[in-house]
């Protein structure tokens, strides 16, 4: 499965150094995951309202080249892999035909009491 | 009343300009008063575990001179009024001698539902 | 002049009160004025590699009701007054028809070195 | 070579489900390596102003547990490893004895050309 969202650079995401702040990147990945979940018909709004939190287990990024303010980015995301336990993806930022970066994350599923809980049926038969 | 506490810019505050972003001029409010309060040995953390949440009714803010990643600055936080409704705070920013920005604001206290409640005694008695 | 932009909440975006931080709606208005800048035809990143950069002077808003992750939020900015040597806008953030908040910034011009500057005629005379 | 600061959790570096959101700890690791340097006589603002930019060539982070607002961290960071052209670093945030967070990051060194360029002399003896 395989999801892809353009981002256009803000400029309070730039830094001192005028290039996209390297921790906005997994600002830009959750927003990838939430859209991806609407494209498959999923609020993620609504899973917490009903208890169902997706935390970030481990995330890693990879930057090629910066982007800067004014950029517009393609964000395609993938699901790698997804157990009762976990879901994998992997993110790949481009403008143009360039990689800027390069990501990877797993995520768990826990209750409003922070407990782990299994991934929802609803989540695991549409990834 | 009047507490000061003393900020260091962190890069990721700074912008595309080089400067530290309007913005986060609010965030350093936002912990200036968390800071006064603990000076009167009230834990935020806890008020709102209690289920006294304080909500920013109106903030506002002037800017003279811009800040920069490495400054230390200090920020000079002074109650203005307080009444059962209502707490205002007046701010401001200073490196060394020079006033950077002022700021003002209107507190207000809401349950976890929401709806607008009192200044609780504990934060009348001690503004 | 007046434009309208649409705002999906984003989930970082929101705080430990899962509503909007105050301080992410001065975002929205940044987000907003440069899109107004691209609806007459300028490119804000353009404009400041060209040496011209619009500071805020001063900033406000006042919170009506809380924005929450997943809302549909719309922005309609107009420009209040242009002279040479300030941008005066306005802010309205609605969810359906309730205003949640409103704003208000004066802008000004200055140059790489910092030094005030007259707003250029390409600004002037598209506002 | 290892380093030790102390980190308050600021409201506003909380999320909806009132923890850290995950991409603040890349916030606070950068502030550690700021203040790593700081401990060595090394200003990083200095840095860049003489044309010096360190720049995140990677970065992961590994969550165990969250950290909520009112917390206060201990991040522990350690120069893994230091070449001509790399800089390793871990981080180990604690809350009392429990580790919260464990991070890693590569990073290089650019010019303001954007050039990677050697790590200079003065970063290389002192790490």
């Amino acid at each position: 499965m395989q999801h892809e969202i353009d981002i256009e650079v803000r400029y309070y995401e730039t830094d001192g150094q005028g290039i996209v702040h390297h921790a906005n990147y997994f600002k830009y990945f959750e927003l990838a995951r939430v859209k991806m979940l609407e494209s498959v018909g999923l609020d993620y709004a609504e899973l917490e309202r009903q208890g169902i939190l997706m935390v970030v287990h481990s995330i890693s990024c990879r930057y090629m080249l910066p982007a800067r303010f004014g950029d517009s980015l393609r964000l395609v995301t993938r699901v790698d892999r997804v157990t009762a336990a976990r879901l994998d993806h992997s993110y790949f930022v481009y403008r143009g035909d360039s990689l800027l970066a390069e990501g990877k994350s797993t995520l768990a599923c826990i209750d409003p009491a922070g407990e782990v809980q299994r991934i929802p049926e609803c989540l695991l038969e549409r990834h």
